[in-house]
């Protein structure tokens, strides 16, 4: 214990180091725990070579193979000149001191340090999966300059605040391809996540090959599931780097489409049919029949045989118990074992669960509602509820994993994400051994709203600010900093083949039915979905998993830039601290969203996917002539007339509610600036225009 | 003999009829044989289906998933609503009449023919070949309406002008890897390119798996080769695409990478070494040993059991003979056989090796160079010479196919490819039986300057163009047309993962050092790699295998659309025929030039790879402002004075240098535009401003 407190210390105050000058100078993301700036440069010249010193093993062969490869695309240098040799001489020579095990471990060592000098560089680390760390930081290290390529001189030391720093992505809801998955097992190594939580199976999907029961995705799928032979195939990616796959099999609920081909697994009668909406339907497992406990055994034995990450995860949430009521059975096996409701039902049949798991030498993983008595305490919670709910099965003796606050299907912005802490509200004042219990966490993608074309884009790139909070100093949440770094890594990530900015245009395109998405790309750059549940609250009609996502909504961004710039550049100038030209910068955004909207409505006529948009186009263009008016106002030194700023401000709320499930985001900072005209005393003079 | 010429004829007939309608309002590439536009459009609803009617077979049902797959994604449409069914009351019902051979051939039936109304389409062909193109010309015509998306009523009757449309990847010279390919040939078959010929050994790399020869790929590839599954896997892939795959090992000169690992394989006394650089080199197979065809015996016949198709590619190609010339054996050989000189040596060789390539049941095919008498009639030669040549060949009763013109490593334009065409020159005035025998062409992709990275810009969308010319009849060759669907096509094939147009701006960033590339754009919009083996002829340094590949003249496309575009609009004006707003546009892209390079010189001390530009961003700038005062003169009506007027074409001039192995491509617009105000008379007035 003592030793995690002394970490802890010795970490927030690197952090601080960090903080002012590394922070400015280098776009790592996440930080590391330690960083020093030494002087000079390490330039990447044709000589160039790397060398493992000391101690092998395949993985750490095949991580620096991998290193070379993307480092070789990063600068646009063909991989065959970069020889990896024994030597001490090579510019970046590469030790562990030790191996790793055969199946990675929550908590095995990540720790690094990369010693850059003007002459070469040093990456040593305790074992491979730090070297694999270590070599991703690097990457981020290399830089652009007037004398070619070249890493920065600077000592880090680094190592991870917390053992599990995962991804979940919901593959049920919306089948995602192989490819979609392995580029984004690039993206986690790039930020340094080692957790791939694959849930597998959904009402609306059983995605993954039993051969002991082949009708699971044999009439559960649809047709889209990954081969026994494919999911070796990614956990062989996965591991390559440094990555784990825990796989999920959500029960009792949640598990319609495994009844389509089993319904005797259910309580109700059947016939099932895959679910093609969303929500919370009534299906659940029986679980009061032996026959249940014999599939998932043979099940579990099948799966934990193909998965060998020590974590099972069993799922567990949401159980509406509707079919339990409403079987006679289940009532009267309720009544003889005593179980007063359905969570006492849902707990006996996790206590089975869990003895068929460990039976098959695994540790059960769950969410939120799988913490009842009697559950030994051995099983990890995995909490959509919040760092409250950890704090509480902490203190029972439970490990955790936080994921409420990292659920990126809900369209916050990246701050809100980076803001969420697992060490706060009530689990900040526990003790120390009870904190040690908290894993780290989770970001989550579920998949009602992504296809293999846009999942990218709800990803990345703010999962990399979940990335820095979970491997960081908790101290580091600098959030401007954190959004200047998050840019440059959003872009650094294309290069691992992710399309979060790359299908963007694409999707535009489409929508406009033409190349010219000049005016659409306006628009668009100003808006977000709508967040948390609203989506589906705000839909005209139910949204199926037959839906075409190819709305506006799909292809807009969770998080807008230009409305992050123009609020901080309205922020500034209404607070008196404008910097140079930014009201300039302001008057060109404002003139842009009105005179450019102009052009999109007669193309509005020629796309079905535009009209939608077309009210939210024409609110967009009369906030740009609002805003200009109030900055005309401001510049004038004359409080703007009140039925003026009334009529503003009505239009303003307006073009603020949700329309076609979008938001408007520069909204609320066009009505700063209106509030502003109608002289509200600025704390100091506006600058000349 | 009657029937090509009727077919020819008919085919003329109704391109005139495409010409007028379709050209304008169909974005198709390659454009059919005959096309007849309906009335009204047939909506791609909620509730659209495909069924297959009558004949099934394997190929047939894939290639309508893969075209679904392909449709869903277009469209933004999750894959599962799209079931397949036997029903004649489909959206769309797919027939075919017959299926298509184990192996498929050139010359296999692949015509088709669409007929959409309002209430539904029918793809009726005579096989599955015609099938999978129908399907793509089906993709293409969907568009975006104001009610959806939609295929306009239209009856389709196609077929192709040439049995041979193919693509060549040279991916010895660099390693090109799986995804690559298999994104290409996704690319080929969108515009209905039906052979990828595969040039898999060359002097710097032998890249595929021998499992008779290990050392071939053990020690001449780098480790950078294809396995024989994933060559099997490649096999497949393409065939579903109705793609044949023709293996090439160039033999006996271009083959430096077997004698690494053989060299009792060449003429020379070795030890060999995987050659790092470019050009023609000594080394060739010893053609006067029979080990020599001991060995090729076994190669060949183990590669003729991986490679399915017909034909069997052996390069032939470039043989210096020195290594020859310096062998006393060799030469002892020749004397003894009555060879007079390399050439009857080499022909000597091929004759040996043509019956070890029929021996093992395939048909053998070469460069021009093959072409010798000794050699069966049942060969095929593959011409880099020209029209001509291939016509020689006709004449003497070989089978042959044009490359020359299809280069697209010497960065030629789209029209110039386009304008390439197989049945001109003396090929011209061959008998129509002689004609058939000229079976198509390929565009070659040579790639001494590509990487994964950038050799998708290289073929596309440029071998759209060649495609259409040797699909569509011969009197298609509207060049404006051509341009306007190639652009709207280019777009299109970014659906298929190409990244023609996705890597551009990362490469930009990269050679920038920073995220800010606007300034940079506007340069490279402009600029061309030099074109032909200018490349090699004006490096500072030998480029070699190792070389990096980011360099500006690495990411600049090989055709300015911009430059062509200002192009067109300088010709107007100056040629008196200008359009409304043309002289605005053209002020605006000279201002843009003049201005926006500004911005880019303090960028350069930060970056390397921009600092070889500077001076080429500097005459930018300079051609901007000539061009804007030369509007000037014309505008006022007074003639330039002599003295500017030379010393801006001086100005001209030597910014139509190649520099930094680029090309200004505006610079002999912008001469047009000084010429001008020198006084040229104008056909008709200039218009005001």
């Amino acid at each position: 214990m003592v030793r995690t407190i002394l970490a802890v210390m010795l970490c927030a105050l690197f952090a601080c180091g960090v903080g002012a000058q590394a922070q400015q100078s280098l776009n790592l993301m996440p930080l590391p725990a330690k960083v020093q700036m030494g002087s000079g440069q390490l330039l990447i010249g044709p000589t160039f070579s790397v060398s493992i010193a000391g101690r092998h093993e395949a993985r750490l062969d095949r991580a620096v193979e991998i290193f070379l490869g993307q480092f070789g695309r990063q600068i646009g240098m063909p991989p065959i000149d970069m020889q990896v040799a024994d030597s001490a001489n090579a510019t970046l020579v590469i030790q562990a001191a030790g191996g790793t095990k055969g199946v990675q471990e929550p908590g095995e060592d990540e720790s690094y340090r990369l010693d850059i000098s003007n002459s070469g560089a040093k990456l040593n680390a305790p074992s491979t999966l730090g070297v694999m760390r270590g070599l991703q930081t690097f990457l981020q290290l290399v830089q652009t300059t007037g004398a070619g390529f070249a890493v920065p001189a600077v000592l880090i030391e680094d190592s991870p605040r917390f053992a599990w720093r995962g991804l979940m992505i919901d593959v049920g809801r919306h089948f995602i391809p192989l490819d979609v998955l392995r580029r984004n097992l690039d993206g986690m190594a790039a930020v340094k996540l080692n957790v791939f939580h694959w849930h597998l199976s959904e009402n609306q999907g059983f995605r993954i090959e039993s051969k002991k029961f082949p009708k699971l995705q044999g009439t559960g799928s649809d047709g889209l599931y990954y081969t026994q032979d494919e999911v070796r195939g990614v956990i062989a990616y996965a591991r390559e780097r440094g990555i784990r796959v825990v796989p999920e099999f959500d029960m009792p609920g949640h598990a319609t489409a495994w009844f389509v081909g089993y319904p005797e697994l259910a309580s109700g009668s059947g016939p099932y049919q895959i679910e093609r909406q969303w929500g919370v339907f009534d299906p659940a497992m029986d679980p009061t029949r032996e026959e249940t406990y014999k599939f998932l055994d043979a099940f579990i034995g099948e799966m934990a045989g193909l998965f060998p990450d020590q974590f099972f995860h069993i799922g567990g949430d949401e159980v509406n118990g509707r079919e339990w009521d409403a079987n006679p059975k289940i009532q009267a096996f309720m009544r003889a074992h005593d179980l007063k409701d359905n969570n006492d039902l849902q707990a006996y049949f996790n206590q089975r669960v869990q003895k068929i798991v460990a039976k098959h030498g695994k540790t059960m993983l769950g969410w939120d509602e799988i913490l009842r008595p009697g559950l030994p305490r051995s099983i990890v919670i995995q909490s959509w509820r919040g760092p409250d709910s950890l704090a509480q099965a902490a203190k029972q003796g439970y490990r955790g994993l936080l994921s409420s606050g990292y659920y990126v299907d809900l369209m916050w912005s990246a701050e809100r994400h980076y803001s969420t802490e697992p060490l706060s509200g009530a689990a900040s004042s526990l003790t120390p051994e009870e904190q040690k219990r908290i894993l780290g966490g989770e970001a989550c993608m579920w998949a009602e709203y992504v296809s293999p074309e846009n999942i990218d884009s709800r990803i990345w790139p703010r999962t990399a600010a979940i990335a820095e909070r979970l491997w960081s100093p908790q101290d580091v949440r600098d959030v401007n900093s954190m959004y200047q770094r998050l840019s440059v890594v959003s872009d650094w990530l294309d290069g691992f083949g992710l399309t979060h900015n790359s299908s963007y245009a694409p999707m535009l395109r489409r929508i406009a039915g033409t190349n010219d998405i000049a005016a659409l790309k306006v628009l668009a750059d100003v808006l977000e979905p709508v967040k948390d549940y609203t989506r589906e609250e705000t839909a005209p009609a139910p949204a199926t998993s037959a839906s075409p996502l190819n709305r506006v909504v799909d292809a807009v961004r969770p998080e807008s830039a230009t409305a992050r710039q123009f609020a901080d550049a309205v922020n500034e100038l209404v607070g008196g601290t404008p910097k140079p030209g930014s009201e300039a910068r302001i008057r060109k955004w404002l003139s842009g969203w009105r005179d450019k909207q102009v052009e999109l409505q007669p193309q509005n006529v020629k796309s079905l996917l535009l009209k939608e948009v077309t009210p939210i186009s024409q609110n967009l263009s009369a906030l740009g002539a609002a805003g200009l008016a109030a900055l005309d106002y401001l510049d004038r030194g004359e409080p703007a007339p009140a039925p003026w700023v009334a009529a503003q401000l009505a239009l303003v709320e307006q073009a603020s509610k949700p329309q076609a499930q979008l938001l408007i985001m520069v909204a609320p900072s066009v009505g700063r600036l209106i509030q502003a005209s109608a002289g509200q005393p600025a704390p100091s003079p506006l600058p000349a225009k």
